[in-house]
């Protein structure tokens, strides 16, 4: 398969500043985290118009998760054993074949080149990769499906 | 910024498969358009438990897009001159530091490693990097606003 693809470097657009400085445990609550995404300063333009949404798709490298191709391929939800082991894909956890990591997050405030968003699960000194407008309809789903393992403690 | 910033290399995780051969016009309807995402066999049992959620986020690497670094920071919204001039990262533009496509579509079926999903507005060998569950509450938002001329048409 990888004989037809291009190569895929990625450059960091920005990096997250936040009180959180080590990667907290599983089930740690985001949503009161206030951070500052410092977008590199010749990108400061395209960041125009973004304040006129409330909420924006923020996609980050998770550079404190170690890189292997050798990702166990199941895993228990959350690190809890008592869920059942599910595909690694079906999981939200940040152990993947690449460490990115997607959050929608209210956007609190633009100055400049630094956007002030709240609930970002990203840890200090997280690379930002791309920032996109929240559009209800292309992003949301009104009738979504999960399964019971989601959503039990 | 990029002194403290490793190496952000990417690996496919699978590609798409689908009719559409070549990009299409801004505004083409993707909706109804079914693809197929052939996930590298080697990561098949990381699909696991995927097919009981009923829509997942896709992330992908947009091939065709030439990368340079010499985008213009402001760029009228799906290429509509009549259309105010904005930045770039408050639209949905594939032009952008990193061509990073990300979509939430409904999966029809699994079988195996190839998942079928309906309104991946990706072209057909568009390299796959990502694959999350959908998970409402934390992937959606129930109040969020955006200016007019998105919604213009």
């Amino acid at each position: 398969m990888t004989s037809e693809l291009p190569d895929m470097n990625l450059k960091a657009v920005g990096i997250v500043r936040n009180k959180v400085k080590q990667a907290p445990v599983p089930g740690y609550n985001w949503w009161g985290i206030v951070s500052e995404i410092v977008v590199e300063s010749s990108l400061t333009e395209a960041l125009d118009n973004l304040e006129e949404f409330s909420h924006i798709t923020v996609l980050y490298w998770m550079h404190q998760v170690s890189a292997t191709s050798e990702l166990p391929l199941k895993v228990h939800p959350r690190g809890k054993q008592e869920l059942p082991l599910v595909g690694r894909f079906a999981t939200r956890s940040p152990n993947r074949p690449n460490p990115i990591g997607k959050a929608t997050v209210r956007l609190l405030e633009r100055q400049g080149n630094i956007l002030r968003v709240e609930g970002l699960d990203a840890i200090d000194g997280t690379p930002v990769i791309d920032i996109k407008p929240y559009i209800p309809g292309y992003d949301s789903v009104t009738d979504a499906k999960v399964p019971p393992w989601v959503t039990n403690q």
